[in-house]
């Protein structure tokens, strides 16, 4: 199995609701360093996974949908927790869309699976990773 | 699947028996920078995997059995070889215990496998990863 | 010159008023991975700069008046824009009032620089530094 | 499943063939710093998944055939573009055959899984991965 | 004293002249990840050391002029040796020029010193630093 | 002011002695992951600082004399605190003095500052540094 790797980040404010998250309950923020793995069991006619490229300005069109906001007031994400790992799904859904529409072009379809990794601190990191079979991207 | 992950650190004193260690069979010791990544399929209504603050203070307290100690002297390892490998399995061993015992919730019962690297230095790290059925966790 | 560095961070919300910070005068947050090097040139009667234990947890306090909060809400931060390099030097400073008062003992006061460096990205962080002084720590 | 891993690195020139490359189909370069996970269910009698000296200097002799060279010279990679996900694949290949004559001894012989990742910058890095089944190591 | 940091890289082809290079004497690459710090002694109005965005885009336009190039071939680079230590020279003499010229605006004019730093592996990198004087600058 | 710096590491094994330092005095180990930073003004002929695989070559050798030892049994620190900090100034000595022997040729003689960092985890580092005047060098 072959894995391409691109990184970026965004910086957002959100809050949570439930006693679980003590202070977190407070209106607070994070930057989320977001590694995207992008897989598949042969590489193309060129000899890669995707054009490493369009996959990292991919990343960073969904990201610049979430950056500088606050996701309390993101009609997409009323009524969850936007934690680190709620976001981490959430990226992989919007990712799996646009791959789907195709912006990652040919090789793109051919991708079996992904990981959305977000780091939220040195000590702490939340990830959500599926296959992206037909049905999964039809 | 999602995943969160947290991260600690101890220090240890040891040696190894065996030719294939040769300058490691002396007491020497180690930094372990440790992270324990926690899984399971769906979130809980929380939107999480598991109190993230709770994991960390599990992974804290089981290092402090093992921080600033002669592994060598230690009667729960008497007779083996505390390589890097061997600790992260016993690192495991600790934590699954404890989570079975409910030390992280009802959502810590939901997991259902976990990972636990050590970093040793920058350029060599060890992990074990299992399973956390309802098998092992009874 | 002997330096001892102690690691820790927060996670914030806060806008910005200006035009140069584009959208972010959006309300947005990030996190700060904090590091905190405290300098002198002669290492005290036990072999250290300073107890990095108390370092720590003198760092841990410090960020915890401003851990999961809205900067924007901050009465001692009303009127300024709380950038990166205005925050290292604002944590600069109660870190320098408390060592001034005491909190990291006797040696705590032969320290004769501190530097502050907030990393807020992977690709982006700030640092405010200054002596110490008998002056400064008057 | 146990894990251990090395990491070297190595130092290259060469260019890609293809209009996704863009102004990559000119001669350039790049530092790989690789990982090498080797992977296997049980220790051996030592305690260790393998030994890790060995497994470090079988990394530098394979990532010396590479180093310091032109690829698009390579008479092995003659008419193949060098990506970082071939390169991962190729550095696999040839562990694996070593591996496989004995270079890491007989617990050598016990590793079931091996996954080689390249790191290319601080924002992107490609892996190959594999099982080293008998049949893959005959 | 106040500093930002702004990182990015490039992809270089290059070869050494002089014995003490050994194999580096062949052409290779490398990738440098590259650090920019820019430093001065108060925050401007807009609280300050200067806008990074804009430093960043600038350091991405400097490495645009190097990224995926063979040095050897390159008129301003001729009869030396592009080591790591003269391409940070280099960068740090290309920024300048362009602050001088207003690039970072007026706040660019009121650096006082900059450090350009490049990772050229895991285990090894190198740096220049100079204060950018009125005289520097004029 | 040009920059060249090399990493390496060891492991060892210590204990401490003072009440300062808690569970610290119990005989434990440590990682130190090592950064030497050398100095000097101009680059030499070959347009470098010194040649670094020398100087990694002269840290790894440094290090191989306290590597996989139980420092409370080294003849040459009876009777100190052997903390981070006192071991970077004891390799900044011991790397100094090899240096001054010219273990780093004629371009090692016109270093004129060094510093020396260890990494003792993710959390904690300390540093000695010193100029390198024909004074010390004798």
């Amino acid at each position: 199995m072959y894995t391409v790797c691109v990184r970026d980040h965004c910086m957002i404010a959100h809050s949570f609701k439930g006693e679980v998250f003590g202070p977190a309950q407070r209106l607070h923020g994070a930057t989320y360093v977001v590694d995207v793995e992008l897989r598949r069991p042969t590489l193309d006619e060129d000899g890669i996974v995707v054009d490493i490229g369009a996959a990292g300005q991919l990343l960073h069109d969904v990201l610049a949908d979430l950056n500088y906001k606050n996701l309390d007031d993101e009609p997409s994400m009323a009524g969850v927790n936007t934690t680190t790992e709620y976001i981490a799904f959430e990226i992989f859904e919007r990712m799996a869309l646009r791959i789907r529409q195709g912006e990652l072009g040919e090789s793109g379809t051919k991708l079996t699976s992904m990981r959305v990794t977000l780091h939220e601190s040195h000590i702490a990191w939340a990830a959500y990773e599926s296959s992206l079979t037909p049905a999964t991207l039809e």
